[in-house]
Parts: C-alpha cells; structure tokens; sequence
C-alpha cells in the first residue's frame, strides 16, 4: 500500500488558479479578511501532515477491529481517541464554525480540501467530526441564543460530538412516516421517545458528550412529513454552568455489522422519554435539517472522492512496480524480466479513469463549495443566485461523485489483480467503505430524483438555467482561443444534449407523471458527465500556457484530453436512455418481475 | 433474505423452446441416447433442492465464520464437509465427466444449468466441486492412462478433489516467469519445488486426497510460457490397490484474508520436493491448461450470474413487500400508510436493470455450453465450427457477464437502501462475493485482451465471421415476423455496428500495436451488449406468440422490451470509446500519472 500523499499541488491548482478563491475571498462582504491564500495553504499543509500522519495508519486496523458494543456503551477501535484527540487539539472541529461562539469561519472552498484529505485516510474517521459540524450548523442556524451559547464553543472544540438521528426501522427515505413522538413538558423542554436506526456515531468513546439532533413528532402534529420537529437531546444533560450532569434517557442498543466503514458506530438508538429542546419552530424539522442537507452532502460527495484518490495513488504506485509481460511495441525495460504494467494500454486506461474522474470530482466539489461559499458569505442577488446554483448542484456532487467514487475504487482493485482482492493491500476495504457514500445521505436514486423533480422539473428549468449560462459563459469567453478548441467544441456540444434533454423532460413530465422517476439517474449522470467537462475545460484553460514547462500542467492537459475522448462519450448512451422514455419500465406488471 | 428458489422456469423455455436442446442432444454423435428431456429435468429439480434446501443456508454462516488455517491444515466453516458429502452423495462431481471412468457424461448445457443454481446458493461452495471438475477436464484429456484410471474415478466421486497451481507471487497474468521446479526422477516422477499462491481449495478438510494440477519447469525447460510443463501432484500419494500412502510434499503455508468467498480456502501452497507426475506433453503445460480454460471460464461467468440471481430474488422480494412514499401517479395502496417501493419507476428501472441483464446471461451462457456440447460430441467441420464459437465467446461470456454480475449485486443492494448495506440481509455478500469472478481465472481485462487480439484480430476476423453470420440468419429468418421488427431491427443495427468497429478494429491493429489493447474492454462490452440483444431477440420469438396467454412469457417480452430501450442504447458509447484509439492513452508519460 504506497503511503498518502495529499493532492496539495492539484488543491493549490484549483484554489489559487482555475477558481482565484483568495479574490472572492476577498470580496464576500461575510468572509472579508477571514482568509487569506497564506493561511489556506498553511491549513491545508497541516492537515496534510495530519491525514498522513495520524489518520491514515488507523484505516486498515479500524476496518479489522471495528467497533465494539458492550451493554449499552460503544468503544471504538484502538487509536481513534488518540486520533480524534489529536484531531481536537489542532482546532479543526471548528474550521467552519461561527467564530461567534469559538469557530474559525473559514469557507468551505478551504473546507472541502481539508475534508478530501481526511476522507482519503479514512472516511470512518472522517464521519465522526462531519456529523459534528453538520449538527453545529442546524444549531448554529436554527436553535435558540440560549441553546447555541451552551452546545456550540464544546462542540467546535470536538469535546462534545453532534449526530444526527432520522431514520427509523419503517421510515427511511419516507421521513414523513416517523412516528417518534415529543411530548411538551411544563419546563419548556420535550419528553422524546422512540427509536432511531443507522445512527452514525450514535454513541463513542470519543467525546465527553453526545449532542443528538432528532425528528420527531409532537401528539398533535399533522401527518407526513409537514408534522415534523427537531430536537437537541444531549446524551449527558448539561448543567447551568457548562458542566455534565446527569445521563439522559436515550442508549444504544445495538449496532450493526455492515460491509465497510467499520470503524464508525452505526448504532439503534432508544429515547426513553429523553428529555429534549426544540431546535427551530414546531413542524418544520425538515426544514431545519435541510439547512444542514447541502453541506452533509456535498461532504459525502468528497467521501467518494477521497477514497478515489487514495485508491489511485495505490494502483499508480502497484502499476509502477509490478513487472508483468512485455508492452505491445515490444520490451520497455529489456534488462527486467518484464515491463512495469503501466505500459499496457488498459492498465493506463483504468488509471486514467480515476485521475480524470477524481480531478473533475475535486474540481466541482470546490465549485459547489464555491457556491456555498457566496450563498453563506454573499448578499443580495449574488446570494440568491448561488443559493439556486447550490440547490441544483448538490444531488449532483452528492450522487455523481460517490457514483464515479465506486468506479475509481473497483477500477483501482481492478489494476493490483489477484491482490486487489486480499485485504492486506488496502484496496479490497476502499470499495466496501466507498459503497456506503451511494446510499446515506439521501441514495442516488433520491438525488438523482431531487435533481429532476424538485430542483429541475418544479421550477421549469430556472435553475438549470443559471448553470448553462454559467458554462455557455465559459464557452464564449475561451472559444476565441484556438487552442482551447479540442476542449471547447466538445463541451459546447454537450451542453448543447444536456439543454435539449432537460427541456424535453420538462414538457414530458407535464403529460407523464412517471417521466421524471424513469429519466433520473441517467438523467443525472449525463448532467454529470457535462459538468465534469466543463471542469475540465476550465482546468485545461488554465493548464495549457504553462504546459509547455511544467509536467504537472502537462499532466492535467493530458487528463483533460483523455476525459473528452474516452469519458464524455458516455453522455451519448445515457441520452438516449433518458429519452426512451417511462414506458418500458411502468408497462410490466408488478407480479411478472 | 428471500427463500432461493431456483428460475426452473426460465431455464426450461431456455433448454427447450429457444435452444432447442433435446433435438441437439439426441443428433450429437458422442452424446445420443445419454440424456433426454426427461432427465434433464429432474436432474434440475434434484439440483433445485440441493441448492435451495444444502447449500443456500449455508452462505452466510460461511461468509461470517470463514475458513481457518492450524499449522498448515484448513478447516472449512461449520457445515461444510456434511454439505459437500451430500453434494458428493448424490453424484453431481461426475455430471460431466467421462464414462469410462465413471462419468455421467452430461451435456454442459445442462450443466450450465446446474452450476447456475450451486452458485446462486454459494460461490464459496461452488468453488470446491468446480475446480475438481476442471482438473479431471484437463487430466482426462492429457494425462496416460494409468493416471486417469488411478485418479478420475474417485475425483468424479468428490472422494478426492482437484485443485488448480498456476500463480506465483511474482507470475500472474504473465505464468511464463513461474520459478516452480520440476526435477525428472529415475522411476519416471518429477521432483516438484516452489511456492503457488492464491490457489483455491489448496487445502481443505471436505475430501480424503487432494490432486494439485502444478505449472513447473523443466530444468533445460525453455524461457518464457514456452517452457512450461503441467504435473498431478496429491496430496497423499495413491498406492496401487488405490488406497492413501505417505504424505506428499505439498503443504499449505497460509490462507488469504479476502473482501470475499470466504469460505472458500484459498491458499498458498508450498511444494518442497513433493512428488509429481507429468501431464500431458513436456513443455506444453499451458496447452494443456487451456483445454480446461473454456469450461473454466464459462464456469466463472456462471458464478456472475448464480449471484446476480440471487440478488435479484431478494431486491424483488424487498421491493414488493417494503412500503416506502407514494407513486408519481397516486397512491396504488390507499389503505396502506405507503406504496410498496416497486411502484417507482427508479425500482424498477434497477429490478429491471437485473431481470434484463440475468435472463441475457442466462442464454449467453446456455448459448455459450451448446457450442461446447457441440466441440466435445460433434464431428467434423460442425466440429470445428463449434470451436471457432466457443473459442470467440468464452472470453465475453466470462468478462461480460461478470461485469455484469457487479452490476447486478450493486442494484440489488441499492434497492434495500441502507439495509443493503447491513450483513444480516446478505446482499452486500453478493457483492463481495461477486467481485472476485472479474478477476480471477484471467481479469477481465486479460479475457477482453484475449477477445480482441488472438480471437480476432490474429485470425483476421474469422471466428468473429462466424458469431456475425449466426446473428444475421437469425434476423434474416425472424425479418419478416412483423411482430419481431421492434427487436429485429435494432439488432441488426447492433450487429451492423459491432461488425464495423470489428474491421476498424483489425485495420488499425496492422499500424498500431496498442490499438488492440486501448479498445480492449469497450470492445468487449460492445460485443456483449449485441449479444445480450441477440439473446433477449430470440427469446423474444419465442415468447412473443404465447405471450397473450402466460404471464411467464409476457414478463420476457416486456423485459426483452426494456433491454433494448434502455441498455441496448449504451453501446453506442462503447462504440465512440473504441474508436476514439490509443492516443490519448499511450501520449502520457508514465511519470505525469
């Protein structure tokens, strides 16, 4: 297994060059002075020690221990307290944070770098930090002075974890059918009771506390999912002045064994009449949540591509080294019994796969975060704007990635042969822990659902709109270039299939109510495959004077041409499945499948 | 987990409405009068309850305990050795085998069938009694006489089993660099030195003796695959009356902690002077392989497909019975709190993904074993024919119908969201289980290699020539059913494509040495999706005029119906990528990677 060695150089590329982050960063009137490239790099340098250093030698023994539950309580494998100590001690559980109440306020552009890395040690550790801040920011943006002065300066400092707890054995992607219930008590808190299931981190051994933010349901709520509220429910009650005082009514009572990311506890959680507070108003939990959603899932989203890089650095490596046969233009390395396997054509063609999927992946990850960055930081039009970019763009990093995240890792597999199936290599367990990114946090499919029904077809295309002027800006601004035109006449025509499918499912969903379902995933991935284009295209502009002199500039050109001529043209098949139509799928009755 | 319940349905219309079998079985002049319809049908019923009764329950429990190395003996998980003595018990190791030495001598068509369920059971399992039936394929055809008299009858009997020694650390793909010795002994034995790794069933506590199949070399052997020669080595070598004598040699020295089949050992074995007899021609070792490699193959693509099955069965079952939000059209259960998930169209678009891709394999591999049936038992340039088939298809069959196999699982467990991600529902064990058959016996890249370069491009297209003029009967004899137009049609467009890109294929393969290999993979799904058309079309002619009547027959036509709307479609992607060449994947140097 090579050793990590963070991307800094692609992550410098990226922020300083293809997305000038310091300049915005420069002007969002919530960020200005924030942040600078100095200190970015600084930051991202030692988190690149850290992943490295402390993270990563815990991935393979945590996926071999895994976690332990014994009556009620959950111990995690050996070295993740020390780890997530460590992890504490440098102040990253508040990178994002409200500097308000102890956070650093830094962009998620800077964010979604640091996250890759982490993820790429171990997205078992990275969990258990992730849900923390997701928690801090529905808190930070929906609960009470009160409750954000006591929860928010422990959590930031990682002392007390934040989780998050929705789904029940009968309700997953339908939340609306929950049936915890939260009764009033007189003291202004709520009495919550019921079960919760796949809670992730939903108890530890790492933080003194364990800040449960749960939907559930008040006796006189609505039905579905407009009967829905959320709720702060400590797992030690905290007292007046800060400190922990007694055990509150919810307990793990189990936790499962699952394919991969064994290392983070996916517990059943009981709340036994636990008491809680309201976070937000009465009913509008899922609101309060979805502050939180585009962040959780843009960060799931670089899940996937963490263990993409970590698994292409392996292969990269494994196919430098492992001699085996001659090249098909004859011997490269006639002194050697054979050539290294990185001669033959469809070892490079797996290579490439994942660096031009894992390039493209980092650069729209930090697109998106971009986005959230002006829609956070921003005001006015330019936040509004952003916040529909982001609406849009985020099923798409969340599903496309993770997609794309499972490819890189069965490809990667795939290079080290018989050996990428043994699990010393490391490269068998980033399949299984990648696996999970495709399915939590809203699966694909929901996405991918998300992306045609609520973001596209609901709104008549206005958001789609603002990202094709986006590209369409792109193209009109580097088409002059001649140079760019390999990059550029491609993308054009691509965007041109992705307008044309998305206006026509639009007007198809209006007659057929199936369209939009029947179309999704597909219809997804082509929208992706367009927005990986663009990115490249927009590395490539950059990449291109300096290729000349530099092997990383040369390599990115390289990627880029590489994706257009061997990647892009998946978008040619999924429009066409796209607009084949529901027909197929919803004329076979239920009973003949 | 859904019961297993074996597609007996599904592979009647196969054996006897598409194929045709009993016809073919009762001309062959090596097989008549050995099975007729009858017998093969309670044959796949008997296999039907050994599958769903023996072996299915034993998977998980496998899967969970695994198997166990003590001082250089394996132990495999509970259950096993009884399970494999009822296999044993009931005959299936001498289905195929030959009866001279106490075969049944079975058609593989109907093999096929059987294997199918075995594997949908437990690949695990399967492993045992396949390897065994490869080493006795390959000694019945190249070992002396004496050999096959002392060994077959008892490997037939799953007494003895028979295990495969080709890998070394250091030679996997590339067998010519193995380093294992074989020193010519005056009583006509071979002294056997050298280290074998990732051996399947190397040890084991399921039967009396175990014969190793060993690639060595000769002394004075030459360099490279030419000099390598194939020796039957046991474990504890046979007296003359038959009975077990002294311990040989051959010792396993540890066994792989693997992503999956766990309960199948595989193990690395250490041959330290172990006495071994020659198979077979001096030097000719890899020949001798080989003649086992297609029904190996096959075999391996088999296992895609038991597990795909599988998968499928439970995802169908889950999707019927999980209620889960409300369909796009209005809720179809008004009574129920939801609808059952299989009203969306994205369920079914994956339950389909799987019907559609399954029941193509099927016939693949049935289409696939009718050509073997032929080679083995047929005469002449019939004879010849069959060979020219089988050599072309083995390498899609066992490729594609594996990569479709990860396809498969992956929907499968998608369908159960985050319970697909759980131990206790099994469906995440199909996929661990699953991944290996795309790498071992030749990764999928070496089948796709194989496909394009001595397949194809080696014989100028001769053997691709035939498959094209079996597909263009069928359509010339179907065109003009109007009925069949709707499949008809985009077959012959199918073919018409695949045939072009075949001749570019060649064409530039005289130019460019890496033009082969750059294509490899795509070509190979390109060529599997036209076959898959070519299956669900003549199924569909033959389901088409019962299909008013039977709701089996409906289901075919409407999943036939799905296959070519939605998945046909990917090839021409794959085309685009094919004829994109080698250029953006050989004009990187290795170091920019």
């Amino acid at each position: 297994m090579a050793e990590y060695k963070a991307p800094l150089r692609e992550m410098h590329f990226l922020l300083h060059e293809v997305f000038a982050a310091d300049q915005l960063w420069a002007r969002l009137p919530g960020l200005a002075g924030a942040v600078e490239r100095e200190t970015a790099d600084a930051i991202l340098e030692e988190m690149a020690k850290l992943a490295a250093n402390t993270l990563d030698p815990l991935n393979r023994s945590g996926d071999e221990e895994g976690c332990h539950w014994v009556e009620g309580e959950v111990t995690t494998p050996a070295g993740m307290k020390e780890a997530y100590a460590t992890y504490c001690e440098g102040g990253w559980g508040a990178l994002l944070g409200n500097p308000e109440y102890g956070g650093m306020g830094m962009p998620k552009m800077l964010g979604a770098q640091v996250e890759e890395m982490i993820n790429s040690a171990s997205i078992s550790f990275a969990l258990y930090p992730m849900l923390t801040a997701g928690a801090c920011l529905a808190i930070d943006t929906h609960a009470s002075e009160a409750l954000k002065q006591k929860y928010l300066p422990k959590m930031y400092e990682g002392t007390w974890a934040g989780v998050m707890d929705l789904t029940e054995p009968h309700a997953g992607t339908d939340l609306g059918m929950i049936r915890t219930k939260a009764e009033p008590q007189e003291d202004g808190s709520y009495r919550i009771t019921g079960s919760k299931i796949f809670i992730t981190g939903g108890d530890q051994d790492l933080s003194e506390n364990i800040v449960h933010l749960v939907l559930a349901k008040l006796p006189d709520a609505p039905a579905g999912s407009r009967g829905i509220s959320l709720f702060l429910v400590p797992k030690y009650l905290v007292n007046e002045d800060g400190s922990l005082g007694e055990r509150n009514g919810v307990h793990c009572g189990s936790i499962e064994h699952k394919m991969g990311i064994k290392a983070s506890a996916t517990c059943a959680m009981n709340f036994d009449g636990a008491k809680g507070w309201l976070v937000g108003e009465v009913n509008k939990g899922l609101a309060a949540m979805f502050t939180m959603m585009n962040y959780e899932r843009l960060g799931v989203g670089i899940q996937g591509l963490g263990a993409s890089e970590r698994s292409y650095q392996n292969a990269r490596e494994y196919a430098l080294e492992r001699i085996q046969s001659r090249a098909p233009s004859g011997p490269q390395q006639p002194d050697k019994a054979a050539d290294p396997i990185i001669v033959h054509p469809d070892v490079r063609r797996m290579l490439l796969t994942q660096k031009a999927l894992i390039g493209a992946g980092r650069a729209l990850s930090t697109y998106v975060a971009q986005w959230l960055d002006i829609a956070k930081f921003g005001e006015g039009e330019e936040k509004q704007h952003a916040e529909g970019m982001v609406a849009l763009l985020t099923p798409v990093a969340k599903a496309f990635i993770t997609d794309a995240g499972l490819e890189c890792t069965v490809l990667g597999q795939q290079v080290f042969g018989g050996h990428g199936y043994i699990r010393e290599w490391g490269q068998e367990q980033l399949v299984r822990d990648v696996r999970i990114t495709q399915i939590y946090e809203g699966t694909n499919g929901i996405q991918a659902l998300d992306l045609v029904g609520r973001k596209t077809v609901a709104n008549g295309g206005a958001y789609f709109e603002l990202f094709a002027t986006d590209v369409q800006a792109f193209i009109d601004r580097e088409g002059g270039r001649e140079e760019m035109a390999e990059f550029v006449l491609p993308l054009s025509a691509g965007l041109q299939c992705l307008k044309e499918v998305t206006a026509s499912l639009i007007a198809r969903a209006k007659e057929d109510p199936n369209a939009p379902g029947a179309a999704s995933v597909e219809y997804l991935h082509l929208f992706g495959y367009v927005a990986y284009a663009y990115m490249w295209a927009r590395m490539a502009a950059k990449a291109l004077p300096k290729a000349g002199e530099d092997d990383f500039y040369k390599g990115q050109v390289k990627t880029a041409r590489f994706y257009f001529a061997r990647l892009l043209p998946r978008t040619q098949s999924l429009a066409a499945s796209v607009k084949a139509g529901s027909g197929t799928l919803m004329d076979i009755e239920a009973e003949l499948f």
